[in-house]
């Protein structure tokens, strides 16, 4: 990226995640430091077959000299999943993480054989980057640990509040509330006080539930006499924390199904997140009555992913078990846009099967994460900032977030996007400036990077099927292989061949390899747009 | 499918619709006739890549002797999609229509070269069909001209209206009211009465909105100085002529922008649908001040498809317009389960270009074509029926309307799925049997059947890639070709190719043509997975 000549106080860049929900990364910058927070992933919105993911691309800060610091606010996908990917680029990077997330990621750098400096902080720590401190903020969310960070200028003139993810809960179940009052303190510290804040829910009118506000239905369904199947995300340690009280109480086991959840279970466990209610989880290998009421079974697979474990059972692919019409699903999430129609799919393979289903919209079975409207208006009215810039959301979202602003605070309000720098002088004066976005990282598998031709290449042989020929310069021998197009195109193979044999005159033969192969792929694509009314993907070999 | 020895009096069955929302088909069968009502299509849970949709089979009943009839309730493409598939396979039946889905199905059979006999059918129009009669019913719906049926056994035991799609207007803007005096006079002379009925807003608690009840917001959005875009389903000619009211008031014109909207108003002005509001269409090449405020402009792909005029609009691709800050976008349709993402992502390349963005949960933009809780209890109460049956519906929508009837009503509930037959005694009494389903069939392009095996193989090419390799027996040459592979892979093709030369050994070379490609296939396959952690679709040719 290229810097105006004279450099400012702080600046301030989001990578990823403003403008998109997902692949969070924003770089606060000075002379000398180059902080990161976040580095995680994003599901495309167009189906790159289920396979893919992005990452921020990081081609504009590289090759920075500067000192590079991580720092991570919580443990969610969209702001660790891609650490072992940015601790190649910056190996020299400390990172910072909360106790939680700091478990999750030492796990990832383990599985991709990477080590790395990781230190744990907590509210009390506040770290020194030259001419600005962080501090971190304890928020409420729906992971365990989740913080946000106050960028306080130690010349006094300006502090930044950024928070992606929070809900304003000042009563939750198992952990500290909000911190709002290290907010108001530091906030007084300062001339000038700007937010960058979570903008997922803004659409939505209300406050948003406190996971306490869940526990008198989940009690309800965990009491009643049926096997129950429950599908969450599986990093929502509170809920499976609810759960499995519930369960103790009511003298049930929870057994988890799919590979995320346990390890999220033993991952929160060795993080000392649990109690005595630990002892109600079984193994789904210790189960010898599968059948039997007693079984709470937590699900992988919540949107409906065809790996998870909630799909394999609603389709009747799961080993032992089969859903039936005593048992109760309780869908303990909401459908993220773009996987409600799995999810329908799911619902309907279970109705069909007789079982009863439980969702949000039936009973208070989840809590968002995120702040509605309500939440950001008592924040808003706390803190007072003199400044809001949304932030975690698609651009619709931001808008509606800005439009939110003026209608319902005197904060100034800001629109940012992705690689839009935000400098601050030392005065606290704010100023903006648009660079040419990168385009994200396409990761196919591990961690491989795939281009996005590539992708295009794809997706034409998805939709037009493949044909491969290969012949024989000197014999005229042709071989003709296709793949993924219709059956009753086999019965004409024979025809088409000969047809292509029909071309192989002297005068073509004659011709380079190129230039044979060339016209016997346009010839071939033309005879199959004749039978199909659409061209494959032809590929053609001489030999 | 097979029969029960002795045949009823009337048989139901549905082949498409009652499980899934599309490609509805339903069966009314006695000894002499069939009754096909409807036959559409349905596009796939599944993403089979954009370009396929499916239909129901018809093996079941292709082969009849019976006199095969087909009565149209109304121009949906989820109800006559598929007009000149159904055509094909029943060449000698005649079609029976309201008006405007005559005209649209004369066009669909022209365009497929096809000719049929068709029949328009208005409310006066009784049909005979040996021991029962049909009914048509008029009822109200997003697209003009829809109706109803009531199947009446003509020995007065029995009636059965079909309604699948409808709202409970009882004071609609351009039509006649829902009928609910035919209905009741017809039940009144039958001993048993059955209705089978529209499921699709059943998670709906409220009233569906009249057309007339968007008017106001309409006219403030058309009347404001901006330019306005309006994107909608194609085939709602009710609110396009409000549309076009509304300009005509306020002096402006209204230009249509993509194929299927200006087909749609074309058949229903040919079929006398609009007045002298009609005057105030431009076609796009007349417009020589595309910037005017004046303009309103009708877009195609209210549900972000790719094709669409909204989606060319929004991102750029449109050769005239282009969105800027003045400009208002009116979402007046509501997002389809699964192409919530597309449509954000719409939101958001106009959010970034600065445009205006109005919703259904901004305004009063839209409304359903089909009946909520409130729709339902109105009907109900006006008809009392014996038993209700819940179609049109997704089989998770299906058990919640059953549960509803229970709470709300005091009729007799009936689950029925696609493939479940409902035989009706001449005494009325009904027995039900559930038939083996048969799989939709695949559709791709124009009208070509696709196998779900073909689909597999293109998915598996989107997921994997795919590798060609020819090689010559003699010579030992081999040609090796990758596509939709990741790019850091091109400086290690040569050395791949050198490995599977080098495998070519005397004894290997010395086995048959199978044997040779099968054992390159397998060691092509497992060189790659070491390269990319995944093996691409491999062909191998030897010549």
């Amino acid at each position: 990226m290229s810097r105006s000549s004279k450099s400012p106080f702080l600046s301030v860049t989001p990578l990823g995640g403003v403008g998109e929900i997902g692949s969070n990364c924003t770089v606060f910058e000075n002379d000398d430091h180059l902080v990161i927070v976040d580095y995680g992933i994003l599901f495309p919105y167009e189906d790159f077959f289920d396979i893919n993911y992005l990452i921020a691309s990081l081609d504009s800060i590289k090759d920075t000299t500067k000192k590079v610091s991580i720092f991570i606010t919580h443990g969610h996908e969209d702001h660790i999943g891609a650490i072992a990917h940015i601790n190649k680029v910056f190996p020299n990077a400390e990172i910072h993480a909360p106790k939680f997330a700091e478990k999750l990621i030492r796990k990832k750098l383990q599985m991709a054989g990477q080590t790395a400096k990781v230190s744990i902080y907590n509210e009390s720590t506040v770290l020194d980057f030259g001419n600005f401190e962080v501090h971190p903020v304890a928020v409420t969310h729906s992971i365990p640990d989740t913080f946000g960070l106050i960028v306080k200028g130690k010349n006094g003139n300006f502090s930044i509040l950024f928070i992606s993810d929070f809900k304003f809960d000042l009563n939750p179940l198992y952990e500290r509330p909000f911190n709002t009052e290290k907010i108001q303190e530091l906030f007084a510290q300062s001339r000038k006080n700007i937010c960058m804040i979570d903008s997922t829910n803004i659409l939505n009118e209300g406050k948003t539930l406190s996971e306490r506000d869940l526990v008198e239905d989940l009690a309800e369904l965990v009491r009643a006499p049926n096997r129950l199947f429950v599908t969450l995300f599986s990093s929502n340690i509170h809920r499976l924390r609810t759960l499995m009280t519930l369960a103790q109480d009511h003298g049930k086991r929870i057994v988890p199904i799919g590979r995320s959840v346990r390890h999220y279970l033993e991952s929160a466990n060795e993080c000392g997140l649990f109690g005595e209610e630990f002892a109600v989880l079984r193994d789904e290998k210790e189960i010898q009555d599968p059948g039997s009421k007693k079984n709470i079974y937590i699900l992988t697979g919540c949107q409906g992913d065809h790996f998870g474990a909630l799909r394999r059972v609603a389709c009747g692919e799961h080993k032992f078990l089969e859903p039936g019409a005593e048992d109760v699903f309780v869908f303990s999430s909401k459908p993220i846009p773009g996987n409600e129609s799995k999810i329908y799919r799911i619902y309907n393979q279970l109705t069909e099967k007789g079982a009863s289903i439980i969702t949000y919209k039936d009973k208070r079975v989840h809590a968002s994460g995120h702040p509605g409207q309500e939440d950001l208006k008592q924040l808003y009215n706390a803190i007072k900032p003199d400044v809001i810039i949304p932030i975690h959301g698609e651009s619709y979202f931001l808008r509606k977030h800005l439009d939110f602003i003026e209608r319902n605070t005197s904060s100034q309000g800001l629109w940012l996007q992705n690689f839009h720098r935000l400098a601050l002088s030392s005065e606290g004066e704010i100023s903006s400036q648009a660079f040419e976005p990168e385009q994200p990282t396409i990761i196919h598998g591990k961690a491989l990077v795939i281009e996005r031709e590539a992708i295009s290449k794809r997706r034409r042989m998805a939709c037009n099927g493949v044909c491969f020929i290969s012949l024989d310069r000197k014999t005229r021998k042709v071989e003709l292989t296709t793949s993924g197009l219709p059956q009753f195109l086999e019965k004409d193979i024979e025809k088409i061949t000969n047809l292509i044999k029909g071309q192989l005159n002297k005068k073509l033969m004659e011709k380079d390899v190129e230039a044979i192969s060339e016209e016997v792929r346009i010839f071939a694509r033309n005879l199959f747009n004749n039978f199909l009314g659409y061209k494959p993907v032809t590929v053609v070999h001489v030999l």
